[in-house]
């Protein structure tokens, strides 16, 4: 809301310096550090409500070393995080942009289905938390509304380069000005993909070959990968968070590539050098990104081993489902296997795990065990190694996983 | 060398794909992976030799906890960081670029001078090591080289946008391209600094008022300015390296920031749009600095808590003053302060500490301190707090400082 006052007391008084507000670069700037202050200053005292009112964890007996010191530390901390990531996007995003509205949707939604599923856990101490049931039919209608108004909104558009020479010019002479010539904004159901032509491919394509009219239908693929890739990053987050600061600082690493991509792709001179799809009013994410990366890493500072609050799954059902409708709304949600590679393994580990388990007791009336233990991090707990390193280290790994998918498009 | 084989086969043989090795952003990422790769593998090599070798550091007795199970892990590990900067470079970048030459010198140099610091310590078994002397010598003959080559050198200027409208558009007619359009490259002591008109400083003209002639002496101001900045900054890397990982993840975050001035920086597209002086030629750093933040990222994998190896002051000299002429090469030094400014508060508290005890010894007759223990780090071990998670919160602050740094050029 501050955008609106700043543009107001530029345009009205010429004010020397609200202009900068204009700038996406110097908002984002602003929005992570706001959230990282809020973190930071109201974290201690939100760990002390939490405490007070007994908001811990009843920790699963895993036979974990220091597994007991554990017990006691309060869970629900994800409020931090909503609260790092709301505010400063209410302050400094442009709120009308479909963009901001439909992430400020996610992390409501996904934080309120958290916040039940801990709340059930902590004070009705049922250990289930919410039926799955919910949870699927929570992941499952954001798919449908976010799917819904990526596909029917009238705002959500990409541009193509103009390539008709004597079109440029004729523009760039009206125009006297140096950028790059886009075509109309159009809808278009086009995604990134790597190592395709152009690193693009277009959804519709998928169904178009039964018959050129079954193109209007390509919602009936888009809606259901949507609703599968929300609640795939989602549930990833949620498992991945099993050890301090596993997850947060996984997902600020995530954050950090995604708006590097929100910057480039809403950016009409950086998408038109760098050769990649250009996405009009996404570049308004970035300052929802930072306040996002910004609340992970604020997190951190009470989250890191040995933490002090746990997130919950108010944290992280958040984290996952706006990572995932972060990347569908830039186009880039096709990369996520690469880029979540942490979320997908450990995903993949405890459904090996399970799988292999009952196979074998079907096979030979005894289940046996790929990992020592599943989703991996607890692998690596049972071999020992220290809970700090293990950490570190899928930090590490998620970084390179990072720099790979940047590989992939081949960026100049 | 990589580089001029794929431009090689590109020119001769038009490869497809080859053509992808011109971009900076390509070569920086496979740059980044080489450097992960080069430590993670060897990584493991080394630090079993090290180990074999008893290059074991001997560590100081400071109370703390935790300190005895330090004792006998190798040091000198800052061999890995060294062959991970200097591999990726050598392979992807172009050497016959200046700003290269200079950072492969530099590399090299504070390397060795680290490495015989940590030979004498180790094998001739003295804890004093290097005489105070030569490092100091050292530094100041670094910063000789460093500060003569980038005043005299004629490939060191940058370009003024042209802002006389006849003049660019008939440049834009004439080369037919949409880029902005910069004047000649000339030399210019000009540095960015915040808050100032235009972020900009010359520095000949803090010496240019005594008389218009002395202008050409600015190198009396510049040289040691140079000096004192890489003096200043590797000893403050130097005093980090106190605790596992701090030292190592601090500058990959140091890096990581550089590597983003670099690149907009020597890029003359992204330094128009952002508004910041365009240096013809740096673009060519990413590619170094993406090395660098790789090799502390790698070395990270076996120097994060708890560590299995220390980078000693073959490490720590070296990245100090890589960070150093690196932020003076992109014209970036000013922000040090900022950016650096773990490494500033680390300095600072030894001093503080020094001074303030032989103050009030002599003053009282007994020496009283202001930390329990200097540098900063030792304080809050001393104050009961995790190693890990001071390590974590010093990160953090480094990444907040980060951000500062960013928002204080009001970039667009």
């Amino acid at each position: 809301m501050l955008y609106y006052l700043f543009e107001y007391l530029d345009k009205t008084y010429d004010l020397p310096g609200a202009g900068v507000f204009q700038y996406i670069t110097f908002r984002a700037s602003l929005s992570v550090i706001t959230s990282l202050i809020i973190c930071l200053l109201f974290g201690k005292r939100i760990i002390r409500v939490l405490h007070a009112r007994q908001v811990g964890e009843t920790i699963r007996d895993l036979g974990l070393e220091g597994q007991a010191q554990k017990a006691g530390t309060p869970t629900m901390g994800g409020l931090m995080i909503l609260a790092g990531i709301l505010v400063p996007t209410l302050l400094f995003a442009k709120l009308e942009n479909i963009y901001i509205l439909l992430l400020v949707i996610t992390t409501v939604w996904m934080g309120l289905i958290g916040f039940l599923d801990d709340y059930i856990k902590v004070f009705r101490k049922n250990k289930k938390g919410l039926a799955g049931k919910f949870k699927v039919i929570g992941q499952v209608g954001l798919g449908l509304i976010v799917g819904s108004i990526l596909y029917f909104h009238n705002d959500v558009t990409i541009k193509n380069l103009e390539k008709d020479p004597t079109v440029v010019d004729e523009l760039r002479v009206e125009t006297r000005a140096h950028l790059p010539v886009y075509g109309e904004a159009h809808k278009s159901t086009t995604t990134t993909i790597p190592f395709f032509k152009n690193n693009e491919l277009d959804y519709s394509s998928l169904i178009s070959w039964i018959s050129p009219a079954a193109k209007d239908y390509a919602w009936l693929i888009f809606i259901p990968i949507v609703i599968f890739i929300i609640t795939a990053v989602s549930n990833g987050a949620n498992l991945t968070d099993g050890i301090d600061g596993l997850a947060t600082g996984t997902s600020a690493i995530i954050g950090i590539t995604l708006g590097v991509f929100a910057y480039v792709s809403g950016s009409i001179i950086f998408a038109d050098y760098l050769n990649i799809m250009y996405i009009p009013n996404t570049g308004e994410l970035v300052i929802f990104i930072a306040a996002f990366v910004g609340a992970c890493i604020g997190f951190l500072w009470y989250n890191s081993y040995p933490a002090q609050v746990f997130m919950g799954d108010t944290g992280s059902l958040a984290l996952g489902g706006i990572i995932a409708v972060f990347a569908i709304a830039i186009r880039k949600e096709l990369l996520i296997p690469i880029l979540c590679g942490i979320f997908l393994v450990e995903n993949l580990s405890v459904v090996m795990q399970v799988s292999y388990f009952k196979y074998t007791r079907k096979k030979f009336g005894e289940g046996r065990r790929i990992f020592k233990m599943s989703p991996l991090h607890h692998h690596y707990q049972k071999l020992g190694y220290n809970e700090s390193k293990i950490v570190t280290r899928f930090w590490i790994v998620g970084i390179f996983l990072a720099v790979i998918t940047f590989v992939t498009l081949k960026l100049r």
